[in-house]
């Protein structure tokens, strides 16, 4: 008897040692993985394994590296996390204002 | 008065409509945003936003952008979300031995 289980790894730098196929409706698989690699030892996948997604962190990462991912996943579902300075008393009145706006925009 | 949050964007295709800058140590942040592009239509992302993170799905993804998506972000923290089939008492037996077996190799 088999079941399906849906699990979210470590978050950790360095996933190398594993390769992937499929690709389309079919969905991505992890193909192989290195015995000793980090692919395997920290991140645990495993051949067979469905990639549903990856969350990947922008702390410390080359301008033209975020740049390629970005451009990579433009076409596909994508979830961004984001860090955001508001001003707290302007803020309210300014996002009252565009409500407004787009009231009547519409 | 200003303050920092942190948010999360809708999960949603074609992020398209945007620039970034910065990098390294200083973080990845919004440039520029097109005023009616899905970057702020949809994702409502701003100019100045620190992205902190970005989520791709890999359902209906090409074979070739998953695997340059993979390869940009080795060197970065990265966390996983898969499926995977499991043979439900075969595994159980299974990760016993293996739990046994790690022991001895320490």
């Amino acid at each position: 008897e088999t079941m399906e289980v849906t699990l979210k790894t470590e978050v950790e730098a360095g996933a190398s040692g594993f390769s992937v196929k499929g690709g389309g409706n079919e969905g991505i698989f992890i193909k192989k993985v290195l015995k000793e690699s980090p692919a395997s030892k920290i991140f645990s996948l495993r051949e067979g394994d469905q990639l549903l997604s990856a969350t990947i962190f922008f702390d410390n990462i080359k301008y033209e590296d975020a740049l390629k991912i970005l451009q990579y996943s433009e076409p596909y579902r994508v979830q961004f996390s984001l860090k955001r300075k508001i001003a707290v008393q302007e803020d309210l009145e300014h996002s009252a204002a565009q409500h407004k706006k787009e009231r009547i925009g519409q």
